[in-house]
């Protein structure tokens, strides 16, 4: 066993499962890094923010679901370099050879050059991330049932989601859906449906990677959801009293979320290659790191797959391969496809995208879908929605749980997560205090003035 | 509605919550304060802690359970002075007059005046304990597949629970199966069943409030799962390199959990009685406050009831009430009885503890029961376990959730929330390093050592 080739993998998202499930019998020894100890279904993660589904609904544990994978080692460690040129890698409790190296470490958020934003404007990345959500959003109601000051309140219950992609869709129609259903009638000092939720996109349309009648159609959707969308609105800065724009107006919203932007894990910066834009790594066609596009690899036992990639627009007929689960899966079953042709002692393939189209859902029973040449929408695009999710969630189990809980937010109108946790709070951030000017200043007295009776 | 007496109950849990939905037809205004936002159902707490449950399976949120009784506000605040005198009471947030007082503020955590071993032994009394236990043991088994030295690996798999009661032997119990059966054929570098379970009681047997027989019974059927019972082991102290008995030895275990003691919360001090050694408020037969056994209370508008309450032992036939479910379900429902019957103009009368029985789980089908003259235990005991702890969840989806996550596992011997959450982590805590002795000074090159290939 010890004479067979190491193949490493890091992640262990869609691409590096994939790429370890899909070595299962091969001549190799596989390590699977992952410094979280489950597998995140993440594009449902949004409705763990928003308290439609339980954290392990959508989680499962790396070290179970390949557990009865006998060459298969997981560690939960964080790799934090990697070493090309020995073959080796480092880790937080030690250092490791590799034959074969797959490095699908994903994506983390991106401010743009303003890390200072996500203390104010959290993305959604993990579980942790959807966590801190969930209490922001949830707090946000029980803080304006104690705020007896009307413009405050109206602070208190804006929402500001700043991108207009599915992430930033999907959490826009999920916050309408709480203000108008789920808190009906459970406060008595204000209406939920007072709260204003605003989408703030930098563009001129929604769901930049669909056909733009399904970004319109998501845009009347939302509307009529309640959500305010805003295009063309660009972002100058995000502050204690909300989203400024670079037009000068400020969305006064005490609770802002993040969907702007993603960039390669830190971890691709070690590969000593440049990387794009997008923090990611570019590869040749063969998803090996290259120096520049249409250079050969320095390095064709290493593959990167996964958001952490930016592939050779050869792989889908000129176009960017779209960071997407479809495209993770993919990619890692071609690597470890690929890893056991060269150990079979045949020529290497390029890797091809196949598109299997774009889904996102605008709250209950509406969606878009563009498949290839067809765009849909509504409740057919939905059970799409429905059906496409339930297929891919990682285990047996996850997919039974989720499938009840939606069948009974369907008829309750509830959603069943709503606990406010209180570790990990993250907010406030620490800092000065904001600038003394009217509004701030009355703070301190305005929330004394609770009294009754 | 504004000239209705108005009562405040102060915390949502078994009593808070009973007391407010017992008034909902009653001609006052009620306020219900609890810091948290849910209502958790405490006697599964350890299934959270021990992965086998999620959190929103077991707790549900206040202002729904209450939302449509149109005479209860719910604010999410905690209160931190009573003023008898006044009626009034102090949140943070503002302040109330009350002309009914409901003091339900539950038990914390107490470590008989050594709050630092807390750190090194967490209790298990809110959801972000369950999760902070939930990560050490779930983290425990990560770190040992990544020790190469089999002594200090040893170490790493020892969990010590401290406390023989319900908690204690519940958490050892399902401690024993997460070894043996939960994280089977999962590592590559040990066998998960070398961990070792160790239950410290300082007394001479478990189950203290059972009758002696079924604590006899408990203690065979942990031993048959894997967990050594110390008895009669009084703990020294607790710190980073486990926990240290009176008599000298010392249990080296990474991993501490406290199921020793509570203590009442801390609003009870500001009812300006003496407390008794259990931190509780006594009562009189009436559940009002008094400063002393069989003198008059000074304030028959307080009701104190649950786990702060020591209630007289007249109410149950001259023995002490336990801090129980039931105990705390019938004094809010007490509470809310008396608070109409003097509305109504109605003499008081004196609440009577009505003994349900107890029991407690061991692993896997097995549980113990003392119901009046009845004991029993084992797989009949176990099933009415399952069936009074379904009934008594708080709402309707819970119970129906449970249910398929306990039928779930029992085919498949799984612990679906085997999730580990990074923020909140308390461990290890601040502080100064271990003393250098040769143990602890090997950690740092030992963590080095992992090498493969």
């Amino acid at each position: 066993m010890n004479k067979r080739p190491h193949v490493v993998i890091i992640g262990g998202g869609f691409a590096g499962l994939t790429c370890a499930r899909r070595l299962r019998c091969a001549k190799v020894r596989v390590t699977l890094f992952d410094s979280r100890n489950h597998h995140l279904f993440q594009p449902l993660l949004y409705q763990v923010a928003t308290a439609a589904l339980a954290a392990p609904d959508i989680a499962a544990p790396i070290r179970k679901l390949l557990g009865r994978q006998k060459n298969t080692t997981v560690l939960a460690r964080s790799v934090d370099h990697i070493d090309l040129a020995q073959r080796r890698l480092r880790f937080d409790g030690g250092e490791l050879h590799y034959d074969h190296l797959v490095v699908a470490a994903g994506a983390v958020n991106h401010y743009y050059g303003h890390p200072e934003w996500e203390a104010w404007a959290p993305g959604l990345k993990t579980i942790d991330d959807a966590f801190e959500i969930r209490r922001r959003v949830l707090g946000a109601f029980e803080e304006a049932e104690l705020e007896p000051d009307p413009d405050r309140r109206k602070e208190v219950l804006t929402f500001a989601v700043v991108g207009g992609g599915a992430t930033g869709v999907e959490l826009a129609g999920a916050l309408a859906e709480i203000a108008t259903r789920t808190m009906k009638k459970q406060f008595r000092h204000f209406d939920p449906e007072d709260a204003r939720v605003v989408l703030v996109e930098g563009g001129e349309r929604l769901l930049n990677g669909f056909p733009p009648r399904l970004g319109e159609r998501a845009r009347q959707r939302l509307e009529k959801l309640g959500v305010e969308v805003r295009l063309g609105a660009r972002v100058a800065s995000i502050d204690r009293r909300g989203v400024h724009l670079v037009d000068g107006r400020t969305i006064p919203a005490r609770t802002a979320l993040w969907g702007a932007g993603i960039t390669g894990a830190p971890l691709g910066a070690t590969l000593g290659v440049p990387l794009d834009r997008g923090g990611r790594v570019p590869t040749d066609a063969f998803l090996h790191p290259v120096a520049a596009p249409d250079t050969p690899s320095a390095h064709p036992e290493v593959f990167v797959c996964g958001d952490l990639a930016a592939v050779s627009p050869a792989c889908n007929a000129g176009k960017p391969v779209p960071g997407v689960a479809p495209a993770a899966i993919q990619m890692g079953r071609h690597a470890a496809d690929q890893i056991r042709r060269r150990l079979a002692g045949r020529p290497e393939l390029p890797f091809r995208y196949f598109d299997k189209g774009q889904l996102a859902t605008i709250g209950r029973a509406s969606a878009v879908a563009a498949l290839g040449r067809f765009e849909f929408h509504g409740l057919l695009a939905w059970l799409l929605w429905v059906v496409v999710h339930i297929l891919y969630l990682a285990s047996f189990r996850n997919r039974i749980v989720v499938l009840f809980e939606w069948a009974w937010a369907w008829f309750s109108w509830s959603r069943p997560s709503r606990i406010i946790l209180e570790k990990g709070a993250r907010w406030p951030p620490p800092g000065p205090p904001p600038p003394a000017d009217a509004a701030a200043g009355e703070a301190p007295s305005a929330r004394a003035n609770y009294r009754v009776g």
